[in-house]
């Protein structure tokens, strides 16, 4: 199988139809976790919670895991990296040990790296793939801001990517999505200067946050978790800011890059 | 149930959530046909191949069948009406027994009415929804020439309707496409007009046909389906006009209307 080394390769791999097929990477999870006949899901979490929901309707006993150790062996083993929302980042090491886990008990391991393009130089699990077991995830519209145009791929061994693109059958992925997927990977370096800009934006908004008593523990360039007083939530909601909260963790708060500058004015003052 | 009486319902039914979900509707054919147990596939044919891939996919036994009396009963029955090449249209009482069948037998009968829009007048299904056992495919790039933006519609009861939202997930639909239907569907003076011209074209280009020498076996407005002498394929490509073939079928082609003078042109001077 060839590999896919790289996110740019994997694109040019993915357009000869060789080891990466695509359409937005939410409607691949019902068709991964179905790889395997009904068996254990374990989900590293707390994190994207479409995981789990696509594992149980795959008909696994599915389950969110907070330790590595309690991860594998399982039939469906699932890890976010870097991760949504703590931005938890699993090294080498971990990584390598997961996907032999999952290979000897004959399960598979997938990778979300819905994040990873923020920050290309985090770990990614693609060299990983061609020995078995292994689909990493890749996402277009997050790092592209153009999760409208449902764009994603999944990098397998061939014999998962042809299923995969059997049950997607032909014309999955729409035409303006295509082009627009070509356009963005075509510019390099709008997408190095997007990089520095996100990670300039993000410590902006960790001193807004820490200026506003939100004590940040932790995110992506994308996006930064907060541990967050009571109310939150809600202040921040009459200001039109719109924030992720998490029902079982009630003390934390997702929050997203302002876009501009009238956004970094309004989250200071809604914490004002 | 609520019903989907008419397509405009329909859509504003979808938009409710109710009882229409979409995407392409190429995306759902192997999550219909996995909506049983691997059993017997019959798919009236010759039609489009997709049906008997999808089916093939979910593990039926499948078969492509001349005949309605060899369509049921089956675990998944599919019919496409109007047809495509053929244009065959189903009558009403045929419908009607069909479904009988398929709910007597516990199986599914899929009605891909993909190309209904340009032809409204002519039956729907949408009316056997409700009582069970009966799946309506509807597309929206083929009569509005935006396949590109892939959307399509399954009107179904509300658990199928509901398994088919939990298989797709949240962010199906691209929001380009969506707004394009929306757009779209709001137009219903450009839609009547559409029709007149569409017919009006395929009356012109059955004309040029048959002063080529093809003779007019069927089709609806969209596409014509002719018997051909042998090299007429070959003839036409060399003039750049891209028309179907059917390897089980070498006397017949499928021609796609003109999109203008010029294509008109083209096609009398290629046959001439």
């Amino acid at each position: 199988m060839p590999r896919c080394a790289g996110w740019r390769r994997c694109v040019t791999a993915c357009r000869r139809g060789q080891d990466c097929r695509g359409t937005g990477t939410q409607i691949l999870l019902p068709m991964l976790a179905a790889l395997r006949p009904p068996g254990i899901a374990r989900i590293l979490g707390p994190t994207y919670a479409e995981h789990a929901r696509a594992a149980a309707l795959a008909g696994h006993e599915t389950r969110e895991v907070e330790t590595l150790d309690a991860l594998t062996p399982a039939t469906l083993a699932t890890v976010v990296n870097p991760d949504n929302p703590t931005g938890r980042v699993l090294d080498a090491r971990t990584l390598g040990v997961l996907a032999a886990a999952q290979r000897a008990a004959g399960g598979l391991l997938v990778v979300d790296e819905a994040f990873h393009d923020a920050t290309p130089e985090w770990l990614t699990a693609i060299p990983l793939v061609p020995g078995g077991a292994v689909v990493v995830l890749r996402s277009f519209g997050k790092f592209h801001g153009l999760a409208g145009v449902r764009l994603g791929f999944a990098v397998a061994a061939d014999a998962v990517a042809e299923h995969l693109e059997a049950l997607l059958g032909p014309w999955a992925v729409a035409g303006p999505a295509l082009l627009a997927g070509l356009a963005a990977f075509a510019d390099e370096p709008w997408a190095q200067g997007q990089r520095v800009h996100l990670r300039q934006s993000a410590a902006r908004l960790d001193r807004v946050l820490a200026h506003g008593g939100l004590r940040v523990l932790g995110g992506t360039p994308l996006f930064r978790l907060v541990q967050a007083p009571p109310g939150t939530h809600a202040r921040l909601g009459r200001a039109g800011i719109l924030v992720r909260e998490f029902p079982h963790w009630p003390d934390r708060l997702r929050i997203g890059l302002p876009a501009d500058e009238a956004g970094f004015a309004r989250r200071a003052g809604a914490l004002a």
